[in-house]
């Protein structure tokens, strides 16, 4: 099995670095890969049974995904319903899982991308509702408008006939301990007036890129965003170009980390504009603005993404990223530490 | 006077192309252009009386933000108090005349850059807020997140002693009226099932870009964003790489149009990119964004920008867009209609 695991890895990577010798040739006909947040995810701090229940569950996502793609559904199709799948888990940082706020309250965020049209949608700070990327699909297709936020995103729901959940719904133990922990935290810093943030109150959210048998990409992503955010923040998982970017010239990318620095950086639009303008492979362009330009800032985190070529790269510059990838001519690989970062 | 206009004119022009023969001589040791917004504006449907208001509006907003450069003030500060003074005008599309969303209200976005630290700060959905640019410049520097929302950024604004006005303060006739008209090519549209937004509906926004002596840009945007929206819209003025961006490496830019379409084009940071990556100077970067790229996705609208050198563009795909310049070595101009656009 370990074997198994180590080949599909080895065949991966020659892929992406065959790709630098023959940038134009596809290395798969389709693809996915998917991400469950970076963070300060170690082999050290992390017990046999976490590594399973986020293993199994990332493989569950990615063979439904294979699925959809095999039978030649769509990229946004894929991706739409891997992310319900880890909106579905406690294991994320979505959805049922989501952190909270320091208002007491789970705000979710999520967008969705598709490469062909370059038609995107978006909700931020909606409380009611259980499959935010699914929402977020819905003002892509059925509003003029590519972002909705808080209350009237979820009027929009109920216009649609999205039934609205309970805020209890994402209610999770550790997830209000993690609030409590981040409320002492705050009450320590401010008498040092710092605005820094605790690694542990930054991270999470999960995402989904895919490429199709008809050559189009799709990418979107969905949090809970950061615990103890002032409420009404909003994250770079529902901003165009920062935590969600499709375009089928270049790539399709969903963004992890500390949001305000992916906001800032631009950073998955600069990775595909990095391509596009300055003829960058997509493994090249990632590892710039992930390792250096991101780094530099003083921002962390990390990116999974899909070239129209086939080629796959997670990139992050944290300790780990949860994270999972499947082509036609690859078994699914399912990883989570910086170790197995080449 | 006309005659100084037109030699003015011919000198700001002079400056762009002369930049082409020599990219990397500055043009200019300070300078500032602004909007007003871009629509449907041609000398046939304005009449003298409007021209004139506008004209001397956007002058002394020129002249106020010499002063500030001039005397060595940020470009960060220029564009904060440039931008005050037209959200405090019943004139434009922000603040005092924004224009009502489909519930009636008044939901104002904003967003500011500074390109040496890449910080920025933006509030979406404010409907208590006099200066949203304000607000913004608050949440970059006295809070670690970028983008705050709707209620939640307005309990921010009250933690920072920010006043919030009563809604009353938005209200103008001519807005409401605005309303009422879309509402009822709406009620049209939906005989017809139809998603398109009327041109009337889609324009406004003011913003600014400046330049100053120690080589540090900004910019800045703020609106009311789009009449007869679905409440909870946010558009693409508060996103960073949408409507606003500045990098010290290249530009500061802020757009107005069919915010949208600036979300899904990442315009702003597009145009920064293509200078970055592909060599383009400013004026070559905006012409092909706005003049090819948008308009093959449908877009219309315009933008401002100031680069490094301190080259000026002031570049839109509609029929007008209200817009003035000032250098150190130029007269303010003030423009409006398209056959001014070289």
């Amino acid at each position: 099995m370990k074997i198994l695991k180590l080949l599909s890895i080895a065949m991966i990577f020659a892929g992406i670095i065959s790709c630098t010798g023959a940038v134009n040739q596809p290395v798969a006909s389709f693809g996915l890969v998917i991400h469950g947040g970076a963070g300060t995810i170690t082999k050290e701090n992390t017990s046999p049974e976490k590594e399973k229940l986020y293993s199994e569950k990332l493989k569950e996502v990615l063979q439904t995904g294979y699925k959809i793609l095999n039978k030649g559904g769509s990229a946004l199709d894929a991706v739409e319903k891997c992310i319900n799948m880890m909106e579905d888990s406690p294991l994320f940082n979505s959805g049922k899982g989501a952190v909270f706020a320091a208002n007491g309250k789970n705000e979710l965020d999520a967008s969705i991308m598709e490469g062909k049209t370059l038609n995107a949608g978006a909700v931020a700070g909606v409380t009611h509702i259980k499959n935010p990327i699914s929402l977020a699909r819905l003002v892509m297709e059925k509003s003029p408008h590519v972002l909705l936020a808080r209350e009237g995103a979820e009027a929009f729901a109920q216009e649609q006939g999205i039934e609205l959940v309970d805020e209890k719904y994402f209610f999770t133990e550790s997830r209000w301990d993690r609030l409590q922990k981040a409320k002492q935290r705050e009450t320590d810093r401010k008498s040092q007036s710092s605005l820094d943030i605790h690694p542990d109150e930054k991270y999470g959210t999960v995402g989904a890129a895919a490429l199709d048998k008809n050559g189009n990409l799709a990418a979107g992503t969905s949090t809970g965003g950061m615990t103890n955010k002032h409420w009404g923040r909003i994250g770079d998982s529902p901003i165009i170009g920062a935590g969600t970017y499709a375009n089928n010239k270049t790539c399709a990318i969903s963004a992890t980390g500390h949001g305000e620095y992916f906001i800032r950086g631009v950073i998955t639009h600069d990775i595909s504009a990095m391509m596009e303008y300055a003829g960058k492979t997509l493994q090249q362009a990632a590892r710039e603005v992930i390792q250096r330009k991101l780094k530099a800032m003083g921002g962390s985190g990390g990116i999974i993404a899909i070239d129209h070529l086939g080629n796959v790269v997670m990139e992050f510059n944290t300790a780990g990223m949860f994270r999972g990838v499947v082509t036609d001519n690859s078994q699914p690989v399912v990883l989570m530490f910086g170790e197995e970062q080449k």
